[in-house]
């Protein structure tokens, strides 16, 4: 068996996959017999069980597999004055620019605006007039709704541009409930919505998109007058930077693809302590880009949300016989571009050695892979299929399963070398005589002669 | 060990519900630290994994265990003009009057509305007024918000009412990607937001809520024009009928607080052909309400959908060389009302023989609940909580694990059985000699004495 030599990801990968996860029922773009909607995109029958899988890990990984995280499902809509307290509806803000000739907008940063907008040499980027740029105005990046059967300024509430805020104003719901003692952590994976001006590149910013975040609390005060002195607030930080890389490692991703990056202090919140980005290269134009957060926030969201609900969000510390507001580690990671990140980093083109046609595979990690076995008859008769149906049947109990008896072997084989299914079996003329049924991996290219009865055994020791 | 007697559900079930949910941490009203946001509620720690527990069985039985349906996850926000397609921008609407005096506003057919809306003889409600309440006027269910960065009509979208839109219009992206055949089915989970005047009783009704809706495509042909004749539409109809029963009696909801509703002629759609709902009694005044609907929607759906966008959403039949519209049967199952009639269903109180205290049990299939087992040291000495702890720890790799040393072993066992863990394991004086436990069932209340090493294949078999 030939081995196949891979050649490097291509500069237009990005391209190659949204072409790819449309044909293949991975990612399609949202509502696109209506000609689509803006930067918004559907997850079909492949993507949705890779993101799945994404967020099942996740959950596993920091809810089931620790006691000492809660886990969370908070609503998008929250009340109005949360977005006071976290800053959104002072702050976050894009500044934006219009024209007066040709009624275009943009953002007041764009590279293709020449000279000042709001002066005579500002000159607008689509219709080329001079002069006519606006002054800066900011326009706030949340989605605005109204709730209840009146349309005034009373029922405004918005969709929630993070989840993070539903962990907050919980703290003490969920530490009562669970009696968890700090340092311990809230996790929660919901959908988040940002009304984004320059949303792009296929799902890496949308403007509907799902988060997996997750805040640590931990004790303020130093370790010599803690009574359970354990890790200090900034070796809590230093312990999640390290657990959330070691994460995106396990997930498969590429150790050269990933990287820290320190917020600068120009970067860096007014409240922030401390902040790390794990940054993922996809390659071509966008390189290295942000995947995850890990920042020290310090104890400023419980003490905004204290002072504007009036409500005390102090946790009471009883070996300690103190009361205090912890401090907050957060871990926010977005489920899209971690999703888009294990496609780029699957993404390879390769030669076989002895065949003409190059193959594409998605080199997905066995537990992620949306179909963990492809199970083919050779050809359509001798009781080969039969033979097939009754295995996938069998083994689609514990994993899921594609068959399929269409077409010759090879271009089955690579059909599933696309989608990124780790393990293909085929069941041929020996199959019928002795029961035995081959498996070949989906990387080596190498096949294995078992018994059909050991096949469910052999793929669930390798996913 | 004395065996329980059950007394029937208490008629306040969903007010006790409510307390004990927030209590132990199931669910807790939305922003409560800013005064709640209108029937909107957060699921918490128990609440989250009980929902999960409930919607992957949804997935594993429709998605991952057939292979005739595929999965799919599409966008809250849509193009506007699916909504025109479906109907929802002209007809989703409640008919609304407002008092003149003191500007409450009500449903129309609201039945503390005395005399008639919009005559001399209609009093309002809150203010006692004669003749100030206005003629019914419609008003859209739908939240409506703004994409991109101007706030004009061109711009408006809608968060979905349903997510069986983004299941139609992606009829053929599925069906061609997956190159399934006609007769299949599409599945998804996601939210949904209805701006409903008189929303309430807990997670019943609520404007921001979570859906499992399957639509299953079937030949519109009469079997003897059929290729491959399998089962007609109204076969399919019955058969998705019994299946979608089958699935919410095997969630271990007692058979008789289960049936169908048929629409009556008023109720059925005009463009339906058949309509059923599952109901579930959930007692008090609530009684029968339905928390699934299995509707034959006939080729509506998808006929809009051509007609609105311009594009053909047929199905070509290939054994049969034929081009068709499929007809549509639609399963359609709240999440949060199944999971309200998981905790209705399983919330007893009872008297235990020789015990002065009664005790409230959450009685949910072992499946579903969010603990699996509960792991106790006897006492806090001789070793026992060591013992205990490795033994949480171990389990804590296969299910969900609630480790507890604090208070009585009587009082610990029933804060278990408040929120449904199924199964709890005492480590005493024995297991130190023997390494022997006992484990304890929560309805039965017997207890047996087996091998520590041996809880986990215990547990496992009974979940």
């Amino acid at each position: 068996m030939a081995s196949p030599s891979t050649t490097s990801p291509p500069p237009d990968v990005l391209e190659k996959l949204v072409s790819l996860c449309k044909r293949r029922g991975f990612i399609f773009q949202s509502s696109e017999i209506y000609g689509g909607t803006g930067s918004v995109w559907d997850y079909g029958p492949l993507g949705v069980e890779l993101k799945k899988n994404i967020k099942d890990r996740w959950w596993n990984a920091l809810v089931r597999a620790r006691d000492d995280i809660e886990g969370l499902d908070a609503a998008i809509l929250m009340h109005p004055r949360v977005w006071e307290a976290s800053g959104h509806v002072a702050g976050f803000t894009d500044p934006l620019v219009d024209c007066r000739n040709c009624k275009k907008r943009f953002r007041a940063d764009d590279p293709k605006i020449k000279g000042t907008p709001g002066t005579p040499d500002g000159q607008c980027p689509a219709c080329g007039m001079k002069g006519t740029l606006s002054q800066p105005r900011l326009f706030n990046l949340m989605f605005k709704t109204f709730m209840g059967p009146v349309e005034d300024s009373a029922a405004v509430v918005y969709l929630r541009p993070e989840t993070a805020q539903g962990i907050y104003v919980n703290f003490l719901n969920v530490q009562q409930s669970t009696r968890q003692r700090v340092p311990f952590g809230i996790a929660q994976i919901g959908k988040a919505f940002r009304n984004e001006i320059t949303p792009g590149n296929f799902i890496f910013r949308t403007r509907e998109f799902e988060q997996m975040e997750m805040q640590f609390f931990v004790d303020p005060a130093p370790p010599d007058q803690q009574k359970t002195p354990y890790r200090t607030d900034m070796e809590w930080f230093e312990y999640w930077k390290e657990q959330r890389m070691q994460w995106h490692r396990d997930l498969g991703l590429s150790e050269s693809r990933l990287m820290f990056h320190q917020h600068t202090p120009e970067e860096l919140a007014h409240y922030a302590r401390a902040a790390f980005d794990i940054q993922f290269d996809f390659g071509g134009t966008l390189g290295f880009q942000e995947i995850e957060g890990v920042h020290h926030r310090g104890d400023f969201d419980l003490g905004r949300h204290q002072e504007f609900s009036g409500k005390k969000l102090e946790y009471f510390d009883q070996p300690a016989n103190r009361r205090y507001v912890p401090l907050v580690i957060e871990t926010s990671v977005g489920a899209d571009r971690t999703t888009l990140a294990v496609l780029v980093n699957g993404y390879r083109e390769e030669q076989v050695e002895g065949e003409q046609e190059g193959r594409t595979v998605l080199g997905l990690h066995p537990g992620l892979a949306p179909i963990k076995v492809g199970v083919f008859p050779l050809v359509k008769k001798d009781g080969m299929p039969e033979f097939a149906e009754k295995l996938a049947a069998d083994l689609r109990a514990k994993f899921p399963v594609f068959y399929d008896e269409s077409g010759a072997i090879g271009r089955r084989y690579r059909r599933q070398d696309e989608v990124g299914t780790p393990f293909c079996v085929t069941v041929d003329g020996e199959t019928i005589k002795d029961s035995t049924v081959t498996v070949r991996d989906r990387d080596t290219l190498k096949q294995e002669r078992i018994a059909a009865d050991r096949v469910g055994e052999w793929v669930a020791r390798r996913i």
